[in-house]
Order: C-alpha cells, then structure tokens, then sequence
C-alpha cells in the first residue's frame, strides 16, 4: 500500500519524508509492546480494527515475494478448548523441566489467555506455496519460516498501537495444534496468538520485572566484524551513542 | 524503554495513549518498507542513528526473554569481500536451480548490495544464551530464532523511519557466513543485512513490479476456526472491512 498523495508525479516519484514525529510514533510503539497473558477484556475486537492489523502483518518482507502466511481467526470455544488442553499437557511437562526454586517460580506464572481473550490467530507458513524453488530460499532453507515471523511482529506492532493485546502462546506441542486446527502436516503453524483489548499494558516485560532473566545491556550485544570482537566507548563512537541511550 | 512521563505515579500506572497520528506513522513505516538492493549511497549512518536501530532490535520480543541475539557490525572491506564471494557462488547455483524464462529474469535480477552499502550488519542467535531450559521453548524449539527474526523486523521498521535502506541477504551457505565472520558453528547467523540510505525507496516490492509473483489478496489469505474455510464478505464483516481496505 504505497502512498498515494497527488503530487506524486509518474516517472518522478516524490520520496515519502519521515519525520521525527513518525519516528517518535514508531518507537514508542516498540517500546510499549507487550507480550500479554493475563489482562485480557472479553470484548470483541472490531472487524475494521482486526482488518487492519491483518493488513500490516500482509505487508511484511517476504522471501521471493513468496506471502506463505495464512491467518487462521480462531473465535470457537469448542477449538479453543482443544488448543487449552494441548497447552495444559505441554505445561505440566515443561515446569517439570524446571529444578528447585526456578519450577516454582515457573509454575506462578500466567503464560497464555487462550480462552479469556475473545479470539486467538494462528499463523501459518506454507512452505509449498510457491513451488519447489524459491528466489532466496535457495541455500537457507527456513527463509519462508523467518518471513512468516516477520509478519507475527509486524501484527504484533498494529496491535499494540490499536491499543490490541497479542501473546504468543508457544508452550504447545506443533501436532496438538495441528490436529486441533485441522491444518495439514506440511503447513507449520509459526505462531498461536491470544488477542484482545486489555485491562492495562504493563511497563516492562514481565519475566523482566519478576526477575526471570534480567535485560541484558546492549553495548556487550554488539561485535565489530568478527564474532566476540567488542569494544569500549573510547574506541567506538557506536558505542557511545549506545550508552547515552539509557535502558 | 518504558514511558517515563512525570504524571506516571507508582502502583497507578498511567497507561500510554496512542493517537490515530501514532497509527498513521506506524502503519506508513509498514507499507514503506522496501528490501533494498541497488540504491545505496556510500555516505555512512551516524553512529546516534544507528544506535537507536540496534535499541529498537533489542527491544523486539524473546521467549523466556532469552535476547538470544548479537548485532555484528562489519564495515571491513575484507570481511564483505569474503562473504561477497560467498553469495557470488551460492548465486551461480541458485540460478541453475530455474528453468528457462524465470532463469532469465532471476539473472537479470540485483539481489545484493554487499559491497555499495557503507555497512553490513549480521544478527546472530546464540541458543545457548540462557541455558539449556528456556521458558517458552521447552516444546518448539525454534522459538529463540523466532526472536532473532522478530529483532530483524524491529530493526528494518525502524531503519525505514529513520530513512535507512536495508535489505536482507538469504543467497549464500550458512557455513560461508560463519566463516567469513568468525562465527562458532552453535550460533546461527540468522540474517545478514546491507544498511545504508539510499537514493531512493522504490514505492512497491521489485518483485511485484517485475512480475516475479504478484500480491496475494489478503481476504483469500484468512481462515475461521479451521485450515482452508474461508468465508465470504457477506459471511463475515471481517471479510467485508478487508475489502474495503484496497491493496
């Protein structure tokens, strides 16, 4: 959906200016996402408000332009009831992978709203969707995955400024959601989202505020040219401008 | 990177508004966005510009919040004309890969600006970042790549706002690109990416323009409840409001 406005001339594209209010926009919407489990609304998310947020998730890159998503809006309690239950069998057996204080820890933790969201989507990647050989996909394999993941986050972003919750519930076995969703074995199911308008959004991640894992800082995530080759703020202006940035 | 407007009283939160201008923008970013591979110019991003794309990376979404990624700066000439001469080869065999016609067209195609672009950035997923039980991955294990590709997105979304080209290099062996970076054989570098502004944004994918495939239409695209039922916009209003969205 490229731009539209009249005094874009054929044959001389006028570029689209970003402004520093765009990019504002833009960041506080990355910086206020959340992965929402436990503040669901039951309220309906209207079918123009869903629309669009469908519509961002479609206008993610995609290898060879190949599109292999397919958003399946799942709304029936009887399908819901299923994918729950495959969520309880996946749970109890991941907490018991857990030792000591980190299983009790993981066992208070809310970690999906599939039936208290009013809808849930999946999305789906079909890896056969344009033939046998596809542009780009040729020598690394998991391309259309990567491109379908792209979309959730796209998806992910519209929400969040639609004032939509999502959480991606991915305690679950790939066949138990197959198998409830009728989806055929050679289309992978990439992401089980719960979505729904919501109490409140919280501040920070929340395994980050029950001190779960802590935010690591972005300065040590970055190399220069060779893998583990970091360096101080004295010897890289990057990593300066990284400092400033605060957490 | 939460809000920290001063009317945010503790244990009160006060949730963050987002304004239809907030919409405008993100949604503007989305449909913008382009995989850029022929126009960039050799100026070099300003390193606060750049730290502020690498934040929003960082800010994207983790299972277990694992942030199993690393930002692999390579601005060495050396460094880019080995992995230049790794997609030169993997190139030569994906083009055998076509029949005929679309051999043609794939060789007239530019896929890379490896080399015109004044910095490459390779993201990286570390699995083992977090041990070897992590929340949320216990049963679908490519969750912590998932992540990684949800960091590729935030990061393109933002380079766009920022008025940043960046396309994203899948023609080349994973071996090659650990080589040419120095990357142990457990990390997987999960995209490599050509950064820089460029002359130009094209207004719609090149593909779709040069007819490689053309765009989906997304009201086909969408499911209920069960793989492949569609509805009609007469069956369901979600159909009727993505009609009325255009392309």
């Amino acid at each position: 959906m490229p731009d539209k406005s009249p005094n874009r001339a054929a044959g001389n594209p006028q570029q689209i200016e970003f402004t520093q209010a765009d990019r504002d926009s833009l960041y506080k919407t990355i910086f206020n996402r959340r992965d929402v489990r436990s503040q669901f609304k039951p309220d309906a998310i209207p079918d123009d408000v869903l629309a669009r947020i469908l519509n961002a998730a479609h206008h993610a890159p995609s290898v060879g332009f190949m599109q292999p998503w397919n958003f399946m809006v799942i709304r029936s309690n009887e399908v819901r009831q299923k994918v729950h239950q495959a969520f309880l069998k996946a749970n109890v057996e991941a907490a018991e992978m857990f030792s000591d204080a980190k299983q009790k820890q993981y066992k208070s933790l809310k970690l999906e709203g599939i039936l208290e969201s009013p809808m849930n989507l999946c999305i789906t990647c079909d890896r056969d969707k344009a033939g046998p050989v596809v542009l780009g996909r040729t020598h690394i394999k998991s391309m259309d995955l990567n491109s379908t993941v792209c979309a959730v986050q796209n998806l992910w972003l519209a929400a969040r400024a639609e004032n939509v919750g999502v959480g991606w519930v991915s305690i679950i076995e790939q066949e138990a959601l197959q198998d409830a969703l009728g989806i055929p074995l050679n289309i992978i199911p990439v992401a089980y989202l719960c979505m729904g308008y919501v109490s409140h959004f919280k501040d920070k991640p929340e395994l980050e505020t029950k001190d779960w894992r802590k935010r690591l800082p972005l300065k040590e995530l970055i190399y220069f040219d060779q893998w583990d080759q970091q360096k101080s703020a004295e010897e890289d202006q990057l990593i300066a401008e990284v400092g400033k940035l605060g957490e």
